[in-house]
C-alpha cells in the first residue's frame, strides 16, 4: 500500500514529507493507522544527527497512537479495529529481560530494532523509487500507516482520545514510571526534579501520585512556574538566582537532602548535582535524560559510601503491553492529566515547524494529527 | 588512669608506644580494657598523612575487642565484665537514621566523632606531660584501655576469642554487610569481586553464605587464588592476563553481566569496571572502598539508563549493636570463618611492624594482642 510519511533522508536535513510505499504486515506483524504522534527531542536528536547511531533514509517518530488495520499470520493478541500505542520497549513476556521483574528492557527485538529493521532484518517501508526506508526505534509513527511487531503493541481502551494518549507512548510514562516503578517513590517522600519539560512536568504528577510532601522543582526558566505548580511543583528553585552552592541550597531546602531526585535535562553536570543533592543514607536518584554521546557522569565514590543510590531509567520502567493501559485509564479516570502539556496540534505537513517550536522553547508537547 | 597505647603523633611517622593518662567514662560512656585489635588499611590511610581529615596526635585504630571495666553515668545496656566490640558506625537508635531502615550511619555522635572527640566535645586521653590525644572514629582501639560511648559498643557473647571477633569491628562486617545489607544478595546470583584482600574475601564469604551459583574474583595477585578459593571464589580472573576488554570478559564469564559486583580496592578505574561489568537491566554495584582524597568515578550514563545501579556500603550497612553479636554468633557457629584470615599476631610494640606487613602484602590480617 501507499502512505504518507516524514522521512528523515538525511542528518541535519528536515523532514521530507511524501508518500512511501508499506508492505503488508508478516507473521507476528500488525499493520496499524497513525492516529496521532507526539514529537519528542530523541526524535529530534536523530534528525540532527547528534545520535551516533542515527540511520538514514528513516521514519522517525515513536510516540504514537492508532488503530489496527490488518494482522500478519500468528497474531492471536489483537484484532482489526483495537485501539494501540506502539511501544519503543517492547514486552515479549518470554525472554530473561521480561520475566525479571527488575527490568523493563525487553531483548527480543533489540538488535534488529537497533539497526532500523523489523525482528526477520528487513524493512517494510520504502520510497517511491524503490529505496529502502528505515525504521526507527521500532515505530515510526511519523507515517499515516506503519507495521510493528505484535509485541511492541499495548492494546488501549477505544474512548481514550488518541491526540492525548499518543503522549503516553514515551513522555508520560517515562516520567511517572521514573517515579512508580523506578524509584519506587513512598508516600511523604520529599523530591527535586530537575528540568521542567515533557519529561519533567510529568515526573511531577508521578510524584504528586506517589504522595510526596514536598516536590522541589529546579528550572533555569523562570516561566514554567505555572504549569509546573498545576502538575504539583511545591517549591521551585532557579539555579541562575540561587548564591552559593546548589547542592547545598537544595540540601537545606528539602531539610537534609531529598528521598529522591530526577534528572530530566540530559546535562550530565546536573545529573551530579541532582545526586548530591540526595540525602546521605537513602537518598536515590534517578537519571531520566539522554547525554550527549561521550559525555560521562562523574563524582567522589564518597557520595555513594555515605550511602546515595545512582540509577536510571528507559521508558520509567514500564513493562510496556501491562503498564501503557493502565496509564491510560488513569488519564481517563482523571488521576493524571495530558491536555495542558498538548500545546500545539500540527499536520504532518507541519511537521518541521513542530521542532522549531521545540528549540524555541515554546511547546511542551507537539502533536500531529493525520 | 595511665594505660599503654600506640600514639599517632604526627602525621608519616610511626606510631610511638608509650604510657598515656586516661580519664574516666562520663555520662554515658563505658571504660574498655582492649583486648585484641585488628589493624586496618584506614589506620594506615590516617596514620600515613593521605587522609586529609586527619587530626593528631591521635590513637588510632577501629577494629577492636575487649571487657567493660567501668561504666559512666547513666549507662543502661552494658555492664562491668560485659565482652563488646567498639563501633565506628554507632546506633543510638533514637536519631532519624536509625530509626530509617534503609541506612546504618546513625548521625548521634558523628560530629564529634569526625573531630577526634567524645560526645561532650572533650578527649579522654592525654600524654604525661598534658599534651591532649585526640580519639580516633570514636574507638581508639590501639590502646589497652580506651573510652567509648555506650551507644557505640556491642555486646557479644562472652565465649568468642577477641583475637578473632576483633576483626568483626571492621573488616568482616564490611564485607559480608555489604553482601546481606547493602546488596540484598538473591539465592543464585552471579557477583564479581574486585580486590581478594582483608575485606574481598569476606565479600566472598558473605557470596557464599547468601547462596550464590557464581562467584568471580578478580586480584591482580595470583597468589591470592588459594585463599579466596577457600572463602568461596568460584572463577578468578587477573586483569593482567586478560586480552582484550576486561570488562567484555567479564561480562561474558557471567554469561551476561553480573548481578551484583563488588569493589573492595578504593581504585576508581576498577569502580567503573565493576559498574559496567554487572548485568544490564538490573546489576548493581556496590562500592566498598575508600578512594584517595579527591579522586572521582565516572561512567556514561548509558550505563544506568540501561539498568545498572550503583551503590556504595559503610560498615557493610551494618546496624552495629544489632548486627555485630549476630555475626560473632555466625563465627561461633561455623557459618563464617575468621581464623585464616588472621595472618598475623603482634604485641603493642610490634604494631609499626604490621603496618609494614601491609605494605609488603604479606598479611591479610595483623592482630595486636594486650
Amino acid at each position: 500500500m501507499r502512505t504518507r510519511a516524514a522521512v528523515a533522508v538525511e542528518a541535519g536535513k528536515p523532514l521530507e514529507i511524501m508518500e512511501v510505499e508499506l508492505d503488508g504486515p508478516r507473521k507476528g506483524e500488525v499493520l496499524v493507522e497513525i492516529k496521532a504522534t507526539g514529537l519528542c527531542h530523541t526524535d529530534e536528536f536523530t534528525r540532527s544527527g547528534d545520535d551516533p547511531e542515527g540511520i538514514f533514509p528513516a521514519i522517525l517518530g515513536h510516540e504514537g497512537a492508532g488503530v489496527v488495520i490488518e494482522v500478519g499470520e500468528g497474531v492471536t493478541t489483537l484484532e482489526v479495529g483495537d485501539h494501540v500505542i506502539p511501544l519503543y520497549t517492547p514486552e515479549c513476556r518470554e525472554c530473561e529481560y521480561c520475566l525479571n521483574p527488575k527490568t523493563n528492557l525487553c531483548q527480543k527485538v533489540r538488535s534488529t530494532q537497533g539497526q532500523g529493521l523489523l525482528p526477520d532484518g528487513t524493512t517494510r517501508f520504502k520510497m517511491l523509487d524503490g529505496t529502502p526506508i528505515h525504521h526507527y526505534m521500532g515505530c515510526s509513527t511519523f507515517a499515516n500507516h506503519t507495521v510493528v511487531p505484535e509485541i511492541a503493541l499495548a492494546k488501549i481502551r477505544k474512548d481514550a482520545p488518541f491526540d492525548k494518549v499518543c503522549y503516553i507512548g514515551c513522555g508520560v510514562t517515562t516520567g511517572i514510571g521514573a517515579v512508580i516503578n523506578t524509584a519506587k517513590v513512598e508516600i511523604g517522600s520529599r523530591a527535586v526534579v530537575f528540568g521542567l519539560g515533557g519529561i519533567g512536568l510529568n515526573v511531577l504528577q508521578g510524584l504528586r501520585l506517589a504522595g510526596c510532601d514536598q516536590i522541589v522543582g529546579v528550572d533555569l526558566n523562570d516561566d514554567k512556574i505555572e504549569m509546573a505548580e498545576h502538575f504539583g511543583m511545591t517549591d521551585f528553585v532557579n539555579p541562575s538566582k540561587v548564591e552559593g552552592d546548589l547542592v547545598a541550597h537544595l540540601v537545606e531546602l528539602t531539610k537534609g537532602g531529598a528521598d529522591y531526585t530526577f534528572d530530566a535535562t540530559g546535562n550530565v553536570n546536573v545529573m551530579r548535582t541532582a545526586l548530591e543533592c540526595a540525602h546521605k543514607g537513602w537518598g536515590e536518584s534517578i537519571i531520566i535524560g539522554v547525554a550527549p554521546a561521550g559525555a560521562e557522569i562523574s563524582t567522589r565514590p564518597f557520595q555513594l559510601v555515605t550511602g546515595r543510590v545512582w540509577r536510571g531509567t528507559a521508558f520509567g520502567g514500564a513493562k510496556g503491553r501491562t503498564d501503557v493501559p493502565k496509564i491510560v485509564d488513569w488519564y481517563m479516570d482523571g488521576k493524571i492529566e495530558i491536555d495542558p502539556m498538548i500545546t500545539h496540534k500540527l499536520t504532518l505537513d507541519e511537521i518541521n515547524h513542530g521542532f522549531d517550536l521545540m528549540h524555541e522553547g515554546k511547546s511542551i508537547r507537539a502533536v500531529v494529527e493525520f
